[in-house]
């Protein structure tokens, strides 16, 4: 028997004894959406997120959302009326966004190896480019020449700290990820005169962090080392984009992040921050930690087979759309996100058995060896945990299998 | 400095001095497709891979080509007049072969998890199923007694043995591939008594292994194991399908499997095989080994950037085209594949550089630390060993980037 990662809270019962995703019994959700693998969305767990970053963050801290962790039309849509910017990674991210009735003008576009077409559609529709090196600079104020307008130009620092016990570390090492942070000045005075509007600096330390301490010790040294660049410019930046760093439980012990303390911490940081930065808007970008958990991916077992003892019960979906529990395609160490047998939720586990997927690899295991109520062709299974980076992140056209099925309640 | 694997042979400088794939120069071949990020596969390259495959293997083994390897179409169109058959893991797949003109008779359909409707479209249009389960095999013969159509049936083995050295085992151990070995006889026993065409057995131990020995020995393993369950059912089979298993040299230090010694091995095990196999069809399934070689991803230089010292040349494709060579997403040993600047392939290395993507992710590393000649924003990167589970197996919605291009020459 191994281990899964915790249920994230708001998931119910139905009257049906099956798994309910905000109020509505999974078989009557997978009927709208005529049949499965289905990814549902419940805005009501991204909207009680949304609250409680509110609630526990200093006022005027802004929320962004990191359109990468999930860029479902329809959620975009739901998102535009309650943060206050986004951020994007690519062109097609943007114009997403602006279908989606987004402000453009609180978009930021990060990421390297921007083409210079993309320059143009982000400058012209004056999105903020965050500037990831200073040849990127020299063709977004040569672009902006040609098209006559002033470009909203941020600069992204690669910084000489890392976020400690991030599941990804974006610091701390050479990468192309933005400027080395004593570059940066030089680069800074230098859009500045050449007309652009330089709107701030971005700083991002690392990502799926649980540790409230680590991310609040990150958020420090990126205030203090935009302070310390603005002081060497001369000049106060509009904003400063923190990043974000927050994570969620995966995995069996991991516990959430205390938002309480992270937000008083930032609180008196900034209380106590950097004169130049006294009239700056900070900014928090999150993409994970909003959406991660309010998305549960529904496929439906087709087989059950026994192999040496174990039973494995197959699925119509797999690592084509969740690539990530899979534990993309070979970690050394997999581990088991949250799942359940979703037609018997309210029953309790009486067997173990393994969660495979319908593709034609080894790699394809949903999770491995837990507790399930007994499950046999024709129940439904829910993964956990699938609200960000899953169907995005994975290889859909893998074995062309069946596509998956997104849906937003 | 890291070192990277071997260019695959085949491919030369042209009169640019550039990289020319099947005696085109890549910025031609960029040219035609109207840009980059594109696959080239050549398909002379593929030829003399079968053709050596027909040199060296015994007389009479026939040879079929896994379709997950790569479903290009038009690669699909023309394999149809060189190979044997097709191995398929999906009804999709089986739909494309259709459409690009194979002969149903010869594919396979293998795979865990196949829904009703597959197990009807294969069986109605005469392809082999490789049962996976007992279940499955009811299945089948339900859905055929409902069609009034006679199933061709095989049934896939899980093997008390795996392939040594194999970069992926898919036996020796629990799964949701095929009948454990003891249960087949009486699996087989009851579709022969349902009246279905019993077509024969599909053994599959491992694959991407490059010790010829270790190949031989499954193969020696599998008709053995072949040749007593056909003792024990009382028929000879049809067919039997080894698998493949045949890898080819993705990281240094790699080499090509040597398929002279191979065949002959193989020779030897037939003349002197089980009696019951003696006039069964050998056929070997080979995807990777076939096609992997023969395709190249050409990538252009976007922006050249530095760090810490270290130098980035940053392109415009990356993970979402081709997760392998990044290393899936975040492996703890990242391997290098054999990577080149294809615009000055002609020239001798002049620096260290470490080629990325263009995706807001340390993961999309596509060579690190290699020796390359120098190189600039324009030119053009070519990652080899591109012609298997590159475009198909990998997140191509990701982050919403341009979509890669695919062209057989």
């Amino acid at each position: 028997m191994k281990g899964m990662g915790p249920i994230p809270p708001g998931f119910d019962v139905s009257q049906q004894g099956r798994l309910a995703i905000g109020g509505y019994d999974c078989e009557e959700l997978v009927a709208e959406a005529r049949g499965t693998p289905l990814f549902v969305y419940d805005n009501n767990l991204v909207g009680a997120k949304i609250a409680r970053f509110r609630h526990c963050m200093p006022a005027g801290v802004l929320l962004h959302y990191a359109v990468k962790a999930n860029p479902y039309p329809p959620l975009l849509e739901w998102l535009c009326r309650y943060v206050d910017g986004f951020d994007v990674a690519s062109v097609g991210e943007l114009l997403a966004l602006e279908k989606a009735g987004a402000d453009v003008v609180a978009v930021s576009f990060a990421g390297p190896g921007k083409s210079n077409n993309e320059l143009k559609v982000a400058i012209k529709d004056g999105a903020t480019i965050h500037l990831e090196s200073e040849g990127e600079a020299r063709r977004a104020l040569d672009i902006a020449g040609q098209l006559g307008k002033r470009p909203r130009l941020s600069v992204r620092v690669n910084p000489p700290f890392a976020l400690k016990g991030a599941g990804m570390k974006m610091g701390g090492y050479a990468s192309q990820f933005g400027v080395d942070h004593d570059r940066v000045p030089d680069l800074v005075r230098g859009i500045i005169d050449a007309g652009a509007e330089w709107r701030g600096l971005h700083l991002f330390a690392g990502s799926q962090c649980l540790d409230w301490t680590a991310i609040a010790e990150t958020y420090r040294q990126a205030l203090q080392l935009a302070g310390d660049i603005s002081d060497a410019v001369g000049v106060h930046p509009t904003e400063v984009n923190l990043g974000g760093g927050l994570g969620i439980p995966y995995f069996e012990g991991d516990e959430e992040v205390d938002l309480d303390c992270l937000g008083r911490a930032l609180g008196d940081q900034l209380a106590d921050g950097p004169p130049a930065l006294a009239t700056t808007q900070i900014i928090v970008e999150l993409g994970r930690w909003l959406v991660g958990e309010a998305g549960v991916y529904l496929t439906r077992i087709v087989d059950r087979t026994t192999s040496r003892g174990k039973t494995f019960l197959v699925t119509d979906g797999g690592l084509h759309h969740m690539l990530a529990a899979s534990g993309n395609f070979g970690q050394l160490l997999r581990r088991n996100f949250p799942v359940a047998i979703a037609s018997r939720f309210g029953e309790a586990a009486t067997e173990e058995a393994s969660i495979v997927g319908c593709l034609c690899t080894p790699l394809d295991m949903l999770a491995d060896e837990v507790a399930l109520p007994n499950a046999d062709v024709g129940d439904l299974v829910a993964i956990f945990c699938a609200g960000a980076y899953g169907l995005s992140a994975s290889p859909q056209a893998f074995l062309n299998q069946a596509h998956a099925q997104e849906m937003l309640i």
